[in-house]
């Protein structure tokens, strides 16, 4: 295996199944309530939003769910992901780890977030949806999305925060070659939009905003559901199938289990996605991988965050969910690294983190940014600013084990490239990249508005 | 097979050697000559430029050459390519066809390039270069180069075209992220640059003028030579790799040979290395597939050109090179596919096109988007402009397959992506794009300025 630089797998081994860590648990996470009622959410409160089995799938008991034959006809295009041992990277820092990367930017459109926008078209297009709705940010989930609904027949509608929209065309052209419509958001669309565009006609818009008229415009209509990227149950289990390859990648080189593991994490799926395989091997008491989110310093959810009852967007129309958040109104300082810009992180990994299950750490960019700049140089691959989080946290790591001496295997997931993000790369290299100093006031102001809950 | 999706190898199948087609041809291609003597150009001439290895590939009487380990060790990154059946575009077009692609966009700068700049990074530092030049329009082929000279520890210096500087900043700093350093050109580094400035300040370069400067970047320094990357027959030859790997798909997937392999056309290379091992097998009297070269209609040296000896740049510094050409000072129109936009055509190639090998068809651009954006919504990965003409030629073939019933094998290369190349996707639906008118007069008055030789 020392001599291999990536473990493929055939497409008759993409698995078969998604793991759902929640029965493996000690307990389970707390349920999302209803902001009125402050009552458990039920079936019939998600029913105009998500199609009936993704409802089932959120509040799954069994441990596996069977992946839809169409659903593995289209991860076929990319899936099984190679996974790489990064020879030139370990060389380049003269570490005795052994590195090990799983890469999901091969998918069409560059990122994992495939792994959950085929399925959710899917079930959406079996239970007789139209059309789907949904928010993005800097873009990869909204490709995401698009590509899938093109391949289920579904119409979509994707609402991306007006800063993003102006500043980064690209994604929203992608967006369009699959078919899908854009709104830069706050738009007229929806009640929700315009009510801030009368206050504010240039408002930059948020993921909140965008969030509200996805919601608002998939509720308006009965064939027309909504979709979301991450931070949900069902979202995180359909990532699962890049930690059980992975496992099997292992196996199939007769390389022990990692000692190590890292992610980084915005709403938690990439990171969840990798770990939770690893993570049942271990509660089984097989062996025992540290296992290490890795978070922005501008969005420190699990380092600085509190563990409470909050809203999943920045207007509060969705349930309260108990996760460790930064307050619902609380905006990231504007890092790159836009899929990680959330105030809050999935229940399910809040929940984890609080049973001790796995440690978290933060980053400041500019130090993400040199470490992707070391890696493209050594292994290639122009990893995007997210994952870029992982790579400091593995280089921090590589170097720790120069000067110890332990050959420790590391394991990370590269969960996109950085075809879209060269602006960020080159306002890095040109020394126009700053950090941003977060303070405890903002933090404090932020967590004391936090709702009444629980 | 009906039910694969994509065959993949395992690294340990990359192929061990390349092929040189040119001991199976009827007759050698003529010789490049001396523009001054008008004698062959010999080795000696090429020294200041090329690695000796470089230059003994170029004429190399033997029909295979190995692939050295430290080649092999890089190619691992992301080759074996896998080969796709394009079932969900068969699907989408109603055809009886089968149609595979060759993918070569996974590679760390996403196109076939870096299947000839990793091995001319590796000779030029086994002979003692410390820095490579090279000129490069939209970037494909400078991105290419920056990555394979951090693979050896290179420097490396690209000059790029200055409306693509201006226009296409991404791919520069793809390059910088590489450690590359990249001038717009016309510069002020070089005499030949300083030059065009001079009578010209706000010039907005072409390939030509970056050439010169490249070349001559190249010859003002002992430890400096120059790269190019396509045309040239070691060129065509270390891409032979992708064709190679096909035939080794065909065959573990026990699917008859093609009857049909299309290729785009540029300078040559990705076309030359998808068939050229095909090729072999035709002339040794097996399976006797129809080989089709596609190339733009605003630069259509196969269909419109000339088969004459010309200069490979527009100020007329290399050898002259029998080819198909325009005419060295013909500018090709501004379409998206940059890779395409060159006056001439391979030596190789179009001695080959000469003796009957394989046939040339013309595609104006709106119809290669158009055959991209089908493309993407069937089958997810958003095509470069530079295949999409591969892809308007076999979805032609497939619809006459759809009217006839003949259910024709059809493969062509997928040579690289389009996630640099956004901009173009974007003005295509909205409606702005153009085709380009190309006047016999245009062509002839071209023409009629070919230096006489041969």
């Amino acid at each position: 295996m020392a001599e291999r630089t990536k473990i493929t797998l055939d497409e008759s081994q993409i698995p078969r199944r998604w793991y759902n860590v929640i029965p493996d648990l000690p307990s389970p996470p707390p349920p999302p309530l209803h902001p009125a009622t402050l009552q458990p959410v039920g079936p019939d409160d998600l029913a105009p939003l998500f199609p009936m089995e993704l409802i089932r799938q959120e509040v799954a008991t069994e441990s596996y769910i069977d992946i839809p034959a169409e659903v593995l006809e289209v991860y076929r295009l990319w899936r099984p992901t190679p996974l790489y041992r990064a020879h030139r990277l370990e060389k380049a820092l003269g570490t005795p780890a052994r590195i090990y990367y799983k890469y999901e930017g091969n998918s069409p459109v560059g990122s994992h977030k495939p792994n959950t926008a085929v399925p959710q078209a899917f079930y959406n297009a079996a239970e007789g949806t139209k059309r789907l709705t949904t928010e993005t940010g800097a873009g990869q989930w909204g490709s995401a999305l698009a590509f899938a609904c093109a391949q289920f027949g579904l119409g979509c509608e994707v609402w991306m925060v007006r800063a993003s929209y102006d500043q980064k065309p690209h994604r929203r052209t992608m967006m369009e070659i699959y078919g899908a419509a854009v709104h830069a958001s706050p738009s007229r669309a929806t009640t929700a939009g315009a009510k801030v565009l009368a206050d504010e006609p240039d408002s930059p818009g948020s993921l909140g905003i965008a969030i509200s008229e996805a919601v608002e415009a998939a509720g308006s209509s009965a064939d027309t559901r909504y979709a979301l990227g991450s931070v949900l149950n069902h979202v995180l289990m359909h990532q699962t199938v890049i930690g059980e390859e992975a496992l099997a990648q292992f196996a199939a080189a007769g390389e022990p289990l990692p000692d190590l593991i890292v992610g980084c994490t915005g709403g938690g799926s990439n990171f969840a996605g990798l770990f939770l395989p690893f993570l049942r091997e271990k509660l089984a008491g097989r062996p025992n991988p540290v296992i290490r989110a890795v978070e922005p310093t501008a969005a420190p959810s699990f380092t600085r965050g509190r563990y409470e009852y909050d809203f999943g967007d920045t207007a509060g129309f969705t349930p309260l969910m108990k996760m460790h958040t930064l307050g619902h109104d609380f905006i990231p300082d504007p890092v790159h690294a836009g899929g990680l810009r959330y105030h809050g992180m999935s229940p399910l990994l809040s929940h984890a983190y609080e049973l001790g299950l796995f440690e978290a750490v933060a980053k400041p960019q500019r130090e993400t940014f040199a470490a992707a700049v070391t890696f493209a140089r050594a292994e290639g691959i122009v990893p995007a600013p997210e994952p870029s989080h992982a790579i400091a946290a593995v280089i921090e790591e590589a170097k720790r084990c120069a000067e110890s001496g332990q050959p420790k295997v590391i394991l990370f997931n590269l969960c996109g490239h950085g075809h879209f993000d060269m602006v960020a790369y080159e306002r890095y290299l040109s020394g126009e990249m700053t950090d941003f100093e977060l303070s405890a006031e903002r933090i404090d102001a932020a967590l004391a508005r936090l709702p009444a809950a629980g």
